[in-house]
Protein backbone atom coordinates (compact mmCIF):
# COMPACT_ATOMS: atom_id res chain seq x y z
CA UNK A 1 0.00 0.00 0.00
CA UNK A 2 1.18 3.58 -1.17
CA UNK A 3 2.11 5.81 1.95
CA UNK A 4 -0.07 8.91 1.80
CA UNK A 5 1.51 12.13 0.61
CA UNK A 6 1.69 15.49 2.99
CA UNK A 7 -0.29 18.36 2.55
CA UNK A 8 1.56 21.59 2.85
CA UNK A 9 0.07 25.37 3.04
CA UNK A 10 2.90 27.48 1.67
CA UNK A 11 2.68 31.01 2.52
CA UNK A 12 4.41 33.26 0.17
CA UNK A 13 3.67 37.03 1.60
CA UNK A 14 2.34 39.82 0.52
CA UNK A 15 3.73 40.05 -3.12
CA UNK A 16 6.87 41.08 -3.40
CA UNK A 17 8.41 37.32 -4.50
CA UNK A 18 11.72 38.43 -1.92
CA UNK A 19 9.36 37.86 0.83
CA UNK A 20 8.83 34.75 0.11
CA UNK A 21 10.43 32.36 3.08
CA UNK A 22 13.60 29.89 2.41
CA UNK A 23 11.26 27.50 4.10
CA UNK A 24 8.58 28.10 1.24
CA UNK A 25 11.29 27.58 -1.22
CA UNK A 26 12.72 24.66 -0.06
CA UNK A 27 8.87 23.33 -0.69
CA UNK A 28 8.31 24.49 -3.81
CA UNK A 29 11.01 23.55 -5.42
CA UNK A 30 10.02 19.64 -4.43
CA UNK A 31 6.45 19.56 -4.37
CA UNK A 32 4.80 16.97 -6.54
CA UNK A 33 1.37 18.86 -6.97
CA UNK A 34 1.39 22.90 -6.92
CA UNK A 35 -2.44 23.69 -6.11
CA UNK A 36 -3.83 27.74 -6.23
CA UNK A 37 -6.78 29.20 -5.83
CA UNK A 38 -7.83 31.53 -8.80
CA UNK A 39 -10.88 33.52 -10.40
CA UNK A 40 -11.37 31.97 -13.63
CA UNK A 41 -10.01 34.32 -16.54
CA UNK A 42 -7.56 35.96 -13.76
CA UNK A 43 -3.57 35.19 -12.97
CA UNK A 44 -3.22 33.73 -9.21
CA UNK A 45 -0.66 36.07 -8.10
CA UNK A 46 0.47 33.29 -5.21
CA UNK A 47 1.26 30.88 -8.74
CA UNK A 48 2.73 33.73 -10.38
CA UNK A 49 5.48 34.04 -7.51
CA UNK A 50 5.46 30.08 -6.95
CA UNK A 51 6.21 29.62 -10.87
CA UNK A 52 9.87 30.69 -10.49
CA UNK A 53 10.98 28.25 -7.88
CA UNK A 54 8.80 24.91 -8.97
CA UNK A 55 10.19 21.30 -10.77
CA UNK A 56 9.88 21.51 -14.38
CA UNK A 57 7.34 18.61 -13.71
CA UNK A 58 4.83 19.48 -11.38
CA UNK A 59 1.27 19.05 -11.47
CA UNK A 60 -0.08 22.44 -11.98
CA UNK A 61 -3.68 21.78 -10.11
CA UNK A 62 -6.38 25.50 -10.13
CA UNK A 63 -8.89 25.59 -8.31
CA UNK A 64 -11.32 27.95 -9.79
CA UNK A 65 -13.62 30.59 -7.59
CA UNK A 66 -17.18 29.98 -9.08
CA UNK A 67 -18.78 33.61 -8.44
CA UNK A 68 -16.31 36.46 -7.52
CA UNK A 69 -16.25 39.08 -4.43
CA UNK A 70 -18.59 41.42 -5.59
CA UNK A 71 -21.40 38.97 -5.02
CA UNK A 72 -23.65 39.45 -1.57
CA UNK A 73 -22.05 36.46 0.63
CA UNK A 74 -24.84 36.20 2.33
CA UNK A 75 -27.01 34.75 -0.07
CA UNK A 76 -27.70 30.90 -0.13
CA UNK A 77 -26.31 30.66 -4.25
CA UNK A 78 -23.20 32.29 -3.30
CA UNK A 79 -22.81 29.97 0.09
CA UNK A 80 -23.20 26.75 -1.88
CA UNK A 81 -21.06 27.38 -5.03
CA UNK A 82 -18.25 28.36 -2.77
CA UNK A 83 -18.47 25.31 -0.25
CA UNK A 84 -19.14 22.97 -3.72
CA UNK A 85 -15.48 24.40 -4.36
CA UNK A 86 -14.05 23.91 -1.36
CA UNK A 87 -15.49 20.19 -1.21
CA UNK A 88 -14.01 19.47 -4.52
CA UNK A 89 -11.24 20.61 -4.24
CA UNK A 90 -10.40 19.01 -0.95
CA UNK A 91 -11.43 15.85 -2.88
CA UNK A 92 -9.42 16.24 -5.81
CA UNK A 93 -6.22 16.81 -3.43
CA UNK A 94 -7.15 13.83 -1.70
CA UNK A 95 -6.63 11.95 -5.04
CA UNK A 96 -2.97 13.57 -5.22
CA UNK A 97 -2.58 12.31 -1.51
CA UNK A 98 -3.53 8.76 -2.04
CA UNK A 99 -1.53 8.15 -4.39
CA UNK A 100 1.54 9.50 -1.78
CA UNK A 101 2.58 12.67 -3.67
CA UNK A 102 3.32 16.06 -1.67
CA UNK A 103 0.36 18.74 -2.71
CA UNK A 104 1.93 21.96 -2.24
CA UNK A 105 -1.05 24.66 -1.55
CA UNK A 106 0.27 28.39 -2.13
CA UNK A 107 -1.16 31.13 -0.46
CA UNK A 108 -0.62 35.05 -0.61
CA UNK A 109 -0.01 36.07 2.77
CA UNK A 110 -0.45 33.92 5.65
CA UNK A 111 -2.34 30.60 5.06
CA UNK A 112 -4.26 30.86 8.41
CA UNK A 113 -4.89 34.82 8.54
CA UNK A 114 -7.66 35.13 6.34
CA UNK A 115 -6.56 32.98 3.90
CA UNK A 116 -8.74 30.14 1.89
CA UNK A 117 -6.26 27.54 2.77
CA UNK A 118 -8.44 27.00 6.03
CA UNK A 119 -11.40 25.66 4.48
CA UNK A 120 -9.19 22.98 2.63
CA UNK A 121 -7.45 22.45 5.97
CA UNK A 122 -10.34 22.08 7.57
CA UNK A 123 -11.73 19.16 5.29
CA UNK A 124 -8.03 17.52 4.85
CA UNK A 125 -6.56 16.97 8.16
CA UNK A 126 -8.05 14.53 10.09
CA UNK A 127 -7.64 12.42 7.54
CA UNK A 128 -3.93 13.30 6.07
CA UNK A 129 -0.37 14.39 7.26
CA UNK A 130 -0.28 18.66 7.25
CA UNK A 131 2.36 21.44 7.26
CA UNK A 132 1.67 25.00 7.46
CA UNK A 133 4.60 27.28 6.32
CA UNK A 134 3.65 30.57 8.06
CA UNK A 135 3.73 33.91 5.61
CA UNK A 136 4.43 37.24 5.47
CA UNK A 137 0.48 38.84 6.07
CA UNK A 138 -0.28 41.50 3.37
CA UNK A 139 -0.51 43.71 6.01
CA UNK A 140 3.20 43.71 7.01
CA UNK A 141 4.22 44.14 3.41
CA UNK A 142 2.20 47.41 3.64
CA UNK A 143 3.37 49.00 6.92
CA UNK A 144 6.97 47.78 6.30
CA UNK A 145 6.58 49.45 2.52
CA UNK A 146 5.73 52.93 3.86
CA UNK A 147 8.12 52.33 7.11
CA UNK A 148 4.76 53.32 9.60
CA UNK A 149 5.53 52.01 12.96
CA UNK A 150 1.91 50.38 13.50
CA UNK A 151 1.93 49.20 17.58
CA UNK A 152 3.82 49.28 20.32
CA UNK A 153 4.34 47.88 23.52
CA UNK A 154 0.91 47.38 25.13
CA UNK A 155 -0.75 48.91 22.63
CA UNK A 156 -4.31 47.12 21.50
CA UNK A 157 -4.37 46.24 18.15
CA UNK A 158 -7.21 45.44 16.03
CA UNK A 159 -7.92 43.92 12.19
CA UNK A 160 -11.51 45.32 11.12
CA UNK A 161 -13.29 45.14 7.64
CA UNK A 162 -14.16 47.83 5.86
CA UNK A 163 -17.50 46.02 5.67
CA UNK A 164 -18.90 46.55 9.28
CA UNK A 165 -21.38 49.30 9.36
CA UNK A 166 -20.99 52.94 9.81
CA UNK A 167 -21.55 53.00 13.80
CA UNK A 168 -19.73 49.72 14.32
CA UNK A 169 -16.53 50.87 12.53
CA UNK A 170 -16.79 54.08 14.51
CA UNK A 171 -17.34 52.32 17.64
CA UNK A 172 -14.53 49.79 17.09
CA UNK A 173 -11.91 52.37 16.10
CA UNK A 174 -12.48 54.29 18.91
CA UNK A 175 -11.86 51.59 21.42
CA UNK A 176 -8.45 50.37 19.98
CA UNK A 177 -4.65 52.02 19.52
CA UNK A 178 -4.03 50.57 16.06
CA UNK A 179 -6.28 49.23 13.78
CA UNK A 180 -5.76 47.87 9.50
CA UNK A 181 -9.19 48.52 8.00
CA UNK A 182 -9.30 45.61 5.15
CA UNK A 183 -11.18 44.86 2.15
CA UNK A 184 -11.63 49.09 1.84
CA UNK A 185 -12.70 48.92 -1.75
CA UNK A 186 -16.20 50.36 -2.27
CA UNK A 187 -16.55 51.29 1.92
CA UNK A 188 -13.59 54.14 1.15
CA UNK A 189 -15.94 56.89 1.75
CA UNK A 190 -17.29 55.45 4.98
CA UNK A 191 -13.72 54.62 5.99
CA UNK A 192 -12.88 58.05 5.50
CA UNK A 193 -15.86 59.95 7.37
CA UNK A 194 -15.20 57.33 10.54
CA UNK A 195 -11.74 58.12 10.68
CA UNK A 196 -12.03 62.11 10.42
CA UNK A 197 -14.98 61.70 13.44
CA UNK A 198 -12.55 60.01 15.01
CA UNK A 199 -9.68 62.34 15.08
CA UNK A 200 -7.24 59.83 13.05
CA UNK A 201 -7.48 60.73 9.74
CA UNK A 202 -4.01 62.92 9.88
CA UNK A 203 -2.17 59.96 10.37
CA UNK A 204 -3.71 57.04 8.39
CA UNK A 205 -2.32 55.85 5.33
CA UNK A 206 -4.50 54.25 2.54
CA UNK A 207 -2.40 51.63 0.52
CA UNK A 208 -3.70 49.19 -2.47
CA UNK A 209 -1.87 46.51 -4.06
CA UNK A 210 0.39 46.31 -0.77
CA UNK A 211 4.00 45.39 -1.87
CA UNK A 212 3.61 44.20 -5.81
CA UNK A 213 3.53 45.96 -9.00
CA UNK A 214 1.51 48.74 -9.08
CA UNK A 215 1.78 49.22 -5.54
CA UNK A 216 0.03 53.08 -4.39
CA UNK A 217 0.42 54.30 -0.67
CA UNK A 218 -0.71 57.96 0.26
CA UNK A 219 -1.49 59.56 3.65
CA UNK A 220 -5.65 59.11 3.27
CA UNK A 221 -5.88 62.81 3.32
CA UNK A 222 -4.49 63.22 0.18
CA UNK A 223 -6.69 60.29 -1.74
CA UNK A 224 -9.23 62.96 -3.09
CA UNK A 225 -11.13 60.31 -5.28
CA UNK A 226 -13.28 57.11 -4.03
CA UNK A 227 -11.97 54.93 -6.30
CA UNK A 228 -10.76 51.51 -3.93
CA UNK A 229 -9.92 48.11 -5.18
CA UNK A 230 -11.77 45.35 -3.11
CA UNK A 231 -7.96 44.63 -1.52
CA UNK A 232 -7.38 48.35 -0.64
CA UNK A 233 -6.25 48.55 3.28
CA UNK A 234 -5.75 51.40 5.23
CA UNK A 235 -3.30 51.66 8.20
CA UNK A 236 -4.64 53.51 11.41
CA UNK A 237 -1.16 54.08 13.31
CA UNK A 238 -1.27 53.25 17.29
CA UNK A 239 2.59 54.30 17.83
CA UNK A 240 3.90 57.80 17.90
CA UNK A 241 7.52 58.55 18.96
CA UNK A 242 7.10 58.91 22.86
CA UNK A 243 10.81 59.29 23.33
CA UNK B 1 32.16 63.95 0.62
CA UNK B 2 31.16 60.11 1.57
CA UNK B 3 27.47 59.40 0.71
CA UNK B 4 25.85 58.35 3.43
CA UNK B 5 24.85 54.92 4.18
CA UNK B 6 21.45 53.12 4.73
CA UNK B 7 19.67 51.80 7.51
CA UNK B 8 18.01 48.53 6.91
CA UNK B 9 15.39 46.85 9.77
CA UNK B 10 15.83 43.28 9.17
CA UNK B 11 12.79 41.13 10.23
CA UNK B 12 13.77 37.33 10.69
CA UNK B 13 10.54 35.93 11.76
CA UNK B 14 9.55 33.70 14.56
CA UNK B 15 12.20 31.80 15.67
CA UNK B 16 12.68 29.07 13.02
CA UNK B 17 16.15 30.22 10.95
CA UNK B 18 14.02 28.69 7.56
CA UNK B 19 11.06 31.27 7.97
CA UNK B 20 13.56 34.01 6.78
CA UNK B 21 12.68 35.59 3.71
CA UNK B 22 14.82 35.59 0.70
CA UNK B 23 14.83 39.19 1.11
CA UNK B 24 16.27 39.49 4.70
CA UNK B 25 19.25 36.93 3.90
CA UNK B 26 20.27 39.16 0.92
CA UNK B 27 20.63 41.88 3.34
CA UNK B 28 22.79 39.93 6.04
CA UNK B 29 24.93 38.49 3.16
CA UNK B 30 26.07 42.20 2.35
CA UNK B 31 25.42 44.23 5.26
CA UNK B 32 28.52 46.45 6.60
CA UNK B 33 27.40 46.47 10.12
CA UNK B 34 24.88 44.16 11.80
CA UNK B 35 23.22 45.87 14.80
CA UNK B 36 20.69 43.67 17.65
CA UNK B 37 19.35 44.66 20.65
CA UNK B 38 19.90 42.22 23.40
CA UNK B 39 19.49 42.05 27.16
CA UNK B 40 23.33 42.11 28.82
CA UNK B 41 24.80 38.23 29.57
CA UNK B 42 22.05 36.85 27.31
CA UNK B 43 22.28 35.90 23.75
CA UNK B 44 20.02 37.71 20.94
CA UNK B 45 17.73 35.20 19.40
CA UNK B 46 17.99 37.95 15.70
CA UNK B 47 21.26 37.63 16.15
CA UNK B 48 21.36 33.65 16.30
CA UNK B 49 19.08 33.46 13.15
CA UNK B 50 20.77 36.09 11.41
CA UNK B 51 24.89 34.56 12.02
CA UNK B 52 25.08 32.05 9.72
CA UNK B 53 24.67 34.40 6.81
CA UNK B 54 26.93 37.49 7.71
CA UNK B 55 30.38 38.60 6.09
CA UNK B 56 32.96 37.49 7.96
CA UNK B 57 34.14 40.65 8.11
CA UNK B 58 30.75 42.44 9.35
CA UNK B 59 30.74 44.74 12.26
CA UNK B 60 29.08 43.29 15.47
CA UNK B 61 27.20 46.51 16.78
CA UNK B 62 24.83 45.05 20.35
CA UNK B 63 22.40 47.67 21.50
CA UNK B 64 22.02 46.50 25.13
CA UNK B 65 19.23 46.78 27.29
CA UNK B 66 19.94 48.24 30.53
CA UNK B 67 17.24 46.53 32.63
CA UNK B 68 14.75 43.74 32.37
CA UNK B 69 11.25 43.69 31.19
CA UNK B 70 10.31 42.46 34.69
CA UNK B 71 10.80 46.19 36.27
CA UNK B 72 7.41 48.30 35.86
CA UNK B 73 7.95 49.92 32.77
CA UNK B 74 5.96 52.95 34.13
CA UNK B 75 8.86 54.14 36.54
CA UNK B 76 10.68 57.28 35.37
CA UNK B 77 14.03 55.44 36.12
CA UNK B 78 12.85 53.17 33.81
CA UNK B 79 11.62 55.17 31.22
CA UNK B 80 15.13 57.07 31.63
CA UNK B 81 17.23 53.95 30.88
CA UNK B 82 14.84 53.22 27.88
CA UNK B 83 15.08 56.46 26.30
CA UNK B 84 18.92 56.52 27.04
CA UNK B 85 19.57 53.25 25.22
CA UNK B 86 17.53 54.58 22.18
CA UNK B 87 19.35 58.00 22.22
CA UNK B 88 22.75 56.64 22.21
CA UNK B 89 21.79 53.41 19.95
CA UNK B 90 20.89 56.11 17.25
CA UNK B 91 23.87 57.96 17.77
CA UNK B 92 26.09 55.11 17.21
CA UNK B 93 24.45 53.91 14.17
CA UNK B 94 24.40 57.22 12.96
CA UNK B 95 28.11 57.26 12.92
CA UNK B 96 28.31 53.98 10.77
CA UNK B 97 26.41 55.74 8.45
CA UNK B 98 27.93 58.84 8.49
CA UNK B 99 30.94 56.35 7.18
CA UNK B 100 28.46 55.67 4.22
CA UNK B 101 28.25 52.15 5.13
CA UNK B 102 24.81 50.07 5.32
CA UNK B 103 23.61 49.35 8.82
CA UNK B 104 21.22 46.64 8.97
CA UNK B 105 19.32 45.93 12.37
CA UNK B 106 18.16 42.46 12.60
CA UNK B 107 14.94 42.01 14.11
CA UNK B 108 12.92 38.63 15.26
CA UNK B 109 9.43 39.29 14.08
CA UNK B 110 7.90 42.09 11.78
CA UNK B 111 10.39 45.25 12.87
CA UNK B 112 7.50 47.25 12.85
CA UNK B 113 4.67 45.39 14.98
CA UNK B 114 5.62 45.80 18.51
CA UNK B 115 9.31 45.90 17.72
CA UNK B 116 12.19 48.35 19.67
CA UNK B 117 13.48 49.28 15.86
CA UNK B 118 10.81 51.33 15.60
CA UNK B 119 12.60 53.83 18.32
CA UNK B 120 15.62 53.65 15.67
CA UNK B 121 13.09 54.58 12.87
CA UNK B 122 11.97 57.31 14.77
CA UNK B 123 15.19 59.10 15.68
CA UNK B 124 16.74 58.17 12.54
CA UNK B 125 14.53 58.18 9.47
CA UNK B 126 14.11 62.00 9.24
CA UNK B 127 18.35 62.25 8.12
CA UNK B 128 19.10 59.16 6.85
CA UNK B 129 17.80 56.41 3.90
CA UNK B 130 16.09 54.00 5.69
CA UNK B 131 14.42 50.48 4.20
CA UNK B 132 12.17 47.89 6.40
CA UNK B 133 12.39 44.31 5.56
CA UNK B 134 9.19 42.92 6.71
CA UNK B 135 8.75 39.80 8.19
CA UNK B 136 6.93 36.55 9.86
CA UNK B 137 5.10 37.62 12.80
CA UNK B 138 5.28 35.43 16.23
CA UNK B 139 1.66 35.15 15.98
CA UNK B 140 1.62 33.77 12.29
CA UNK B 141 4.34 31.40 13.88
CA UNK B 142 2.38 30.26 16.57
CA UNK B 143 -0.74 29.35 14.28
CA UNK B 144 1.17 28.02 12.06
CA UNK B 145 3.09 25.27 14.33
CA UNK B 146 -0.42 24.21 15.60
CA UNK B 147 -2.48 24.38 12.16
CA UNK B 148 -4.93 26.76 13.99
CA UNK B 149 -6.86 28.95 11.63
CA UNK B 150 -6.96 32.09 13.30
CA UNK B 151 -9.20 34.36 11.63
CA UNK B 152 -11.52 34.31 8.34
CA UNK B 153 -13.96 36.50 6.22
CA UNK B 154 -15.18 39.46 8.51
CA UNK B 155 -14.05 38.56 11.87
CA UNK B 156 -12.85 41.00 13.79
CA UNK B 157 -9.44 39.96 15.21
CA UNK B 158 -7.54 41.63 17.97
CA UNK B 159 -3.85 41.59 19.57
CA UNK B 160 -4.45 42.12 23.33
CA UNK B 161 -1.38 42.79 25.93
CA UNK B 162 -2.15 40.25 28.82
CA UNK B 163 -1.43 43.29 31.30
CA UNK B 164 -4.98 44.40 30.85
CA UNK B 165 -6.65 44.60 33.82
CA UNK B 166 -8.80 42.16 33.94
CA UNK B 167 -12.55 43.19 33.38
CA UNK B 168 -11.12 44.95 30.49
CA UNK B 169 -9.35 42.01 29.00
CA UNK B 170 -12.61 40.51 29.85
CA UNK B 171 -14.74 42.86 27.74
CA UNK B 172 -12.05 43.17 24.88
CA UNK B 173 -12.39 38.99 24.90
CA UNK B 174 -16.15 39.46 24.66
CA UNK B 175 -15.87 42.40 21.73
CA UNK B 176 -13.75 39.92 19.00
CA UNK B 177 -14.40 36.99 17.13
CA UNK B 178 -10.44 36.01 17.46
CA UNK B 179 -7.69 37.05 19.32
CA UNK B 180 -3.56 36.77 20.49
CA UNK B 181 -2.97 37.93 24.09
CA UNK B 182 0.34 38.74 24.29
CA UNK B 183 3.04 38.85 27.10
CA UNK B 184 1.06 36.52 29.04
CA UNK B 185 3.76 35.76 31.55
CA UNK B 186 2.60 36.25 35.35
CA UNK B 187 -1.24 37.00 34.20
CA UNK B 188 -1.34 33.34 33.28
CA UNK B 189 -4.07 32.92 35.86
CA UNK B 190 -6.10 36.10 34.88
CA UNK B 191 -6.22 35.24 31.55
CA UNK B 192 -7.81 31.41 32.05
CA UNK B 193 -10.04 32.76 34.00
CA UNK B 194 -10.82 35.95 31.53
CA UNK B 195 -11.59 33.20 28.74
CA UNK B 196 -13.67 30.45 30.93
CA UNK B 197 -15.95 33.13 32.50
CA UNK B 198 -16.22 34.42 28.31
CA UNK B 199 -17.18 30.73 27.19
CA UNK B 200 -13.63 30.88 24.79
CA UNK B 201 -11.34 28.22 27.22
CA UNK B 202 -12.07 25.03 24.88
CA UNK B 203 -10.52 26.46 22.15
CA UNK B 204 -7.89 28.44 23.56
CA UNK B 205 -4.01 27.27 22.86
CA UNK B 206 -1.33 27.89 25.05
CA UNK B 207 2.08 28.74 22.65
CA UNK B 208 5.61 29.62 24.47
CA UNK B 209 8.98 29.74 22.82
CA UNK B 210 6.85 29.96 19.23
CA UNK B 211 8.96 28.17 16.45
CA UNK B 212 12.21 27.94 18.50
CA UNK B 213 14.16 25.42 19.71
CA UNK B 214 12.14 24.02 23.08
CA UNK B 215 8.72 25.53 21.42
CA UNK B 216 5.33 23.74 23.66
CA UNK B 217 1.84 24.18 22.43
CA UNK B 218 -1.08 23.07 24.17
CA UNK B 219 -4.92 23.80 24.84
CA UNK B 220 -5.34 26.05 27.56
CA UNK B 221 -7.15 23.94 29.42
CA UNK B 222 -4.36 21.24 29.58
CA UNK B 223 -2.08 23.52 31.04
CA UNK B 224 -2.52 23.09 34.60
CA UNK B 225 0.47 25.18 36.32
CA UNK B 226 0.40 28.87 36.33
CA UNK B 227 4.23 28.98 35.22
CA UNK B 228 4.29 31.01 31.51
CA UNK B 229 7.45 33.00 30.26
CA UNK B 230 6.80 36.75 29.50
CA UNK B 231 6.84 36.00 25.94
CA UNK B 232 4.07 33.54 26.06
CA UNK B 233 0.72 33.40 24.00
CA UNK B 234 -2.67 32.48 23.85
CA UNK B 235 -4.25 31.81 20.70
CA UNK B 236 -8.29 32.83 20.59
CA UNK B 237 -9.60 31.11 17.43
CA UNK B 238 -12.65 32.94 15.92
CA UNK B 239 -13.19 30.79 13.08
CA UNK B 240 -14.71 27.29 13.20
CA UNK B 241 -15.40 25.55 9.61
CA UNK B 242 -18.77 26.40 8.95
CA UNK B 243 -18.73 24.13 5.48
Amino acid sequence: MTERGTLIAVGLGPGDPELVTLKALRVLQSADVIAYFAKAGNESHAYTIAARHLRADVVKLPLLYPVTTEIDKNTAPYQDAICGLFDQSAATIAQHLDRGVTVAVVCEGDPLFYGSYMHLHARLASRYSTEVIAGVTGMSGCWSSVGTPIAQGDDVFTVLPGTLAEAELERRIGDTDAAVIMKVGRHLPKVRRVLERSGRLARAIYIERGTMNGAKAMPLRDKTDDRAPYFAIVLVPGWEARS
